[in-house]
């Protein structure tokens, strides 16, 4: 969900300048974690409504649901760290994604939790331990990373190239 | 998570009797689906707060915790089609049960995506598609079952006796 459905750093680099007067430079937060990368991160994400700002990564509604009317889809994220952002989470879901049911979404501590064929997600933790295919969605924290044991996708259009044409 | 680690039941007869002034005996409501039994569970899972109050069942905090030390523990909930449960659930689950990590917390959606070797609930539809060996954890809701394609326990010292001795 976060780096690959939400756009997570658009919003990231938006309150941080609000916070603090100051655009980050992409460039200059390549490689870092997010919380490296955003001190207040920690404080962001476990206050009530934070998590129903953010914007959607660009073509993932559309191509999403092309992949949803294809394959069966399920939309999980690393959540139950931050309780506050559960139902946070669900109801953005609801609002962006409106054809994922309930029945299709997966919140959980642990990834190695969940089985299928294909798993689309921005961090090697997630994708390293799964059996099935995978794909790494660049985003800045991945981005120096050279490796290639999982096929990297730059966008949703790349995702809808591979998976739908 | 219901009807294992929370005593739903507990909390359901009373909120109906504050409600409607009248105790359901519940012999009556054995075999029926508890939104069949209780005619405002709708509205009560989507009020903030609900899940909070939710009594714990007998003995569980204490063999979850043993059954904790010595295997590898996923609590699980049917919970993402009550948004507003979510963030409750965690919480609960953190005030009571303490050492379960949030890294061994899934919310989901269905629990054919949960891979495992033995599952404790409730409910057929969460067991029969498991694959693994599973426990039925008897709740009115499936007191009046006799079918033997799953082992049935009563309580958590019967969970104990099975798993632990």
């Amino acid at each position: 969900m976060d780096g690959v459905l939400a756009d997570v750093y658009h919003r990231f680099l938006d309150l941080h300048e609000t916070e603090s007067g100051k655009r980050i430079v992409l460039q200059n937060i390549i490689g870092l974690k997010e919380a490296e990368a955003f001190p207040n991160l920690l404080n962001w994400v476990n206050t009530p409504g934070f998590f129903r700002g953010m914007p959607v990564m660009s073509d993932s509604q559309r191509v999403l649901k092309e992949l949803n009317d294809k394959y069966e889809v399920i939309v999980t994220s690393m959540a139950t760290e931050f309780p506050v952002s559960l139902t946070d989470k669900q109801l953005w879901l609801e609002e962006h994604y409106p054809y994922i049911s309930w029945k299709q979404v997966v919140f959980c501590g642990r990834k190695e939790i969940i089985k299928g064929d294909l798993m689309i997600d921005d961090h090697f933790k997630n994708l390293d331990n799964f059996i099935g295919e995978t794909l790494l969605f660049t985003q800045p924290h991945n981005m120096n990373v050279t490796e290639t044991r999982h096929r990297r996708v730059e966008s949703w259009i790349e995702i809808e190239n591979l998976l739908l044409k």
